[in-house]
């Protein structure tokens, strides 16, 4: 099924990992990396990586790198919160390209909701790329909060 | 904000897990506990909450709480991969009401996808209560795969 599969060295979370693509960083810690999501779904979107597993989803990982994963998830979502007050935060990972997985390297979405935006959580549907000059400043607030 | 406010010892989840109302369990551990969404989202959609935390939130979970409910989604989306052969899975946790969240006991939803069917994850428009004969013979599927 498609959710079978081999892990891509070269998927762009890997070649971020490898410093062969930027990122704007959140929060890096030994075993985890997060970073503002290039496409947002709303002000502050950003996911959280391991470093070091080759899990392409949630079938796979080890227990460790999810743990450590969701820890930095519970950082960031507290970070952004401090920083942006959202009403509400989404949390989703998608496993399969039938379920909107784009980047085979497992990945947690941290979504600010604001009331009156939109409830949904879209798989496909992604944003626009936003400035990374923007996004930079975007960062700068949410770092502060750490 | 509207992700503030106090544990309610009466949420819908902690009197599932004192045994007050029912539920159709999937897997339980010392720690966490699955069972089916009686809403479900599509065919097989399941939640996983924590025995012993009183957080609402996933700005609050203690991460050792976190990192046990999420071993228990790992193993329950596996189980329910080997059970109903879905194309993907959806993990999805919500905060907030603004964000979806109506019981305010952190919980995760596992949602399998198939391909052709929906890609978003909504929130708010949750399905229709599904008859407890047919959800106990589905539990039996995926209990019979872990």
């Amino acid at each position: 099924m498609s959710l079978d599969g081999v892990y891509d060295d070269n998927n762009p979370f890997a070649l971020i990992l490898a410093g062969k693509i930027p990122s704007i960083k959140l929060y890096e810690d030994a075993h985890t990396l997060a970073f503002l999501d290039i496409q947002p779904q709303s002000k502050g979107h950003s996911l959280v990586i391991s470093k070091w597993s080759r899990a392409r989803n949630i079938l796979e990982i080890e227990d460790e790198a999810l743990a450590q994963v969701m820890a930095t998830v519970k950082k960031v979502a507290n970070a952004t919160c401090k920083a942006l007050a959202p009403d509400g935060i989404h949390v989703a990972q998608f496993n399969g390209a039938p379920a909107g997985q784009t980047v085979f390297h497992l990945h947690v979405h941290i979504v600010p909701r604001w009331e009156g935006g939109p409830l949904g959580f879209s798989a496909h549907a992604q944003g626009n790329v936003v400035d990374a000059a923007a996004l930079t400043a975007l960062a700068d607030e949410i770092r502060a909060q750490f």
